[in-house]
């Protein structure tokens, strides 16, 4: 592993500004949701110029039931909001990391590269059967772990680095989720004309534990992630759902599935201007639930979520906790005649 | 729209005191939980002196399957506890607004009246199909909007403003319930004797978006509403389910539409002294759980709640999120021969 | 044990540090999360040198359908964590209360002796009818009460002291759980090889009823406790869950009897590697849900849940609210061939 000699702690002056509560009412009346004072942030000295680019997902299909998977950890500025950058501890540069999709019943031999100079990371993912302290342990810098474990259960499910402080992993964005398609499909398969991922997520004053631990999340953000490769509407590798809307055309089921990855908050998804025709608590076909107009989703907890859209328009996806909406956690999806974006505004909260 | 003039922005001192929060233990020792100091709060100019008289709910069947609906958007204050005054942003002049009952199937002509001289408001309602970008816009001062949606979706489900910020314009009052009566009815129906509504929400510092955003809630309550015109022992207007007792008598069947609209926290919403027999999670009859001592609502999520009282006495209802139950949401079911308030005391917590 | 010095109960100075969250990175940066500082928190002075000693549980079957109960309430310090001892309101002189297994349809025949010489308490049963405003009442210091209900629900079901103010009570320690036998059994009863209890609590300042009310929890703990007497594995009487590790042999079906009994806060409960073949949710086998990650417990909320170890390792248990774990609500499952202690390290989050 080498030398990686002195940690030397550096005040950072990342002040993350919530620029997107900064409202002004139609009256005149101007209204300031204050940001955290970012005083006590601290950067590993490792870590201070560093911003590895992006790496993309590996993944390869190497049986009928067994996936190849390699991901990095590694530490790479996420822009938050706009001009608000976080040098993120993330998943193959992204945060939250990129969305794996393998089918119930897959063995997972999954490769974790540590290419972050400084610290040990490692993976945990809700999916499978494994033991922890042998299969989700650490990888130190510069160096790579390999594992095993089936996904023998479908849904929607976090992964993250479990490394101590685990709170301290997952809240500096090593976070992600990974949709484990069931064998027989859901019910809704044949009916359902476009597929989303979003997922939820908090983030705090830069690696500060205790704000971590005691503190009131600085930012919740909605991601809107990639299903496929060269999905359209997503924008599949960093940013928030804000900034750029989901799409549909008129008449159109769509699912979205749908992660809460915290890692403290519980969230109450929801939907302006449809119900949840469907919704599969935790992705399981078993756990059927009907016309929901709110899903209640705890740290770390999934669900497929199905609606139809009658009308042109702009339906905002909200966190019904709506400190949390206010704080980012806001996206849209358009409706429109044929599905394109027409360039219409959105509607914002 | 007439001459609105400038807002100046003035301090209020309406200090939330939380009276019924000072308890005095047997033993002799004090203890008080302080209320937040109000010292940012702000209020309107041309709210100031205004305190619109509550308007009666207009709603008329106008076919098999459609109804008329008529609200208020208006500025009316609210007694959130005895003696601690709110200048509202309500519905109708009531906070929570009033319980809306239409039928599974149901077209909704709803029209918007905003009597409020100042801002513009709208409505959300969670229960129906609509393009929230064209249904649920804003209504500008002393003006009237009209929209048609169809409520296809049986289930208790929140209303509230969604004008920006829509926080402060639910955290200031706009919000309420709406029911959806199922088609083919609960499977209970033929078994319930009483009906009430419980509605739970937050109040905060006054229109301070960030106490909404970033504080916690100096009050929540439980307020108890009219199911239908007349209906006894419900305070269909305005004030605190702590106040006056709901009233069943023993043997009786009770059945609760509950929704926690927030706008920020979930409920574990509870009854003492009894079970659920039967939940319907967002009042979907597809959604049966039984045996529940506890229903988990997210914010804005409702359900019908059903059991039955087995003996004379006085019954708390409580989230049982007890801080919050601490800051008022409590409320007492008096359980009698006859149904009949026999003067005796309520349980208080 | 060597010398531990006397505990001494000033006003109060038992500083509750978070040991536990003294974390120090592989990389040698070092991490603190304060404890809150604890100078407004006060003991009655009638308990201000009182240590009363744990006194077991009184049951006995006195019929088919039929059983006697006797607790008391109490006054007993604590060890929430190592060195950090809470002077509790107690049952029994554990916090949480011992376990009460009964079967569906059983009358309980109860008696609460209050030894406490300072104020009255009392007991609010989650799983039984009962008119709260007799059945639940208060018994003076040095009195005895004797209450009978019915135990007609199958589940996981909180107990509490019911005394105002009741957040008071609950949250310095009078709380446990109640577990009702299905009268069919659980379907699953002939596959489950071990169970546990438990039970997820949150400690505040000593007796701060503002900090019950608007503060966070300084410690977030789970405990085991033991299901019958005489159970191995479990630390039947008092201390945390994370002191020592519940053992299972490889390929075990666990059941955990999960309850969350707050005062405040919800619980996203997890078990690291695995996931939850079946939930019944609040314990009843009507509420089956399957290949769950995570179950949502509300305030006061139960579950059994269920899951088969495949591997050898230490299995981590948390609830997926990373704060909360990092404040203590953490535990290890440990898998070993046989069952029996291996001395192996466990996982630490």
């Amino acid at each position: 592993m080498g030398k990686i000699g002195k940690f030397v702690s550096v005040i950072v002056t990342s002040v993350l500004v919530l620029s997107a509560c900064n409202t002004q009412s139609e009256a005149g009346e101007k209204q300031t949701v204050k940001a955290k004072e970012n005083t006590t942030s601290q950067v590993f000295e490792p870590h201070k110029d560093l911003n590895q680019q992006p790496t993309p997902l590996k993944m390869e299909r190497v049986g009928e039931h067994e996936v190849n998977v390699e991901m990095t950890a590694q530490i790479t500025d996420i822009p938050i909001t706009k001009g608000n950058i976080y040098k993120a501890w993330t998943v193959n540069g992204e945060a939250p990391g990129p969305v794996i999709v393998v089918n119930e019943g897959d063995l997972i031999n999954f490769t974790l590269k540590n290419i972050d100079p400084a610290i040990p990371h490692s993976m945990d993912f809700h999916a499978v059967h494994a033991a922890p302290s042998k299969d989700f342990i650490d990888v130190m810098p510069n160096e790579t772990g390999t594992f095993s474990y089936p996904a023998n259960n479908p849904g929607v499910f976090m992964y993250h680095c479990g490394t101590k402080p685990v709170l301290s992993h997952i809240a500096n964005g090593m976070h992600g989720t990974i949709i484990v398609k069931p064998k027989d499909g859901y019910p809704t398969d044949s009916e359902v004309d476009r597929e989303f991922v979003i997922i939820q997520n908090e983030w705090y004053k830069y690696n500060d534990l205790n704000d971590f631990t005691n503190g009131t999340p600085s930012n919740v953000i909605f991601s809107a992630k990639a299903l496929k490769e060269g999905d359209v509407n997503t924008n599949g590798t960093v940013g928030a759902l804000v900034d750029s809307p989901l799409l549909a055309k008129v008449g159109d089921k769509v699912r979205i599935y749908v992660n809460n990855i915290g890692p403290n908050e519980v969230s109450s998804f929801h939907v302006v201007g449809t119900l949840f025709d469907t919704v599969y608590v935790d992705g399981n076909p078993f756990n059927l639930m009907k016309g929901l107009q709110t899903v209640m989703l705890p740290a770390s907890g999934g669900a497929v979520v199905e609606f139809t859209v009658t009308k042109e328009g702009s339906y905002p996806i909200v966190t019904h906790q709506f400190n949390h909406a206010t704080k980012g956690a806001v996206g849209t999806l358009k409706v429109t005649k044929d599905g394109m974006d027409d360039g219409s505004e959105t509607m914002s909260h």
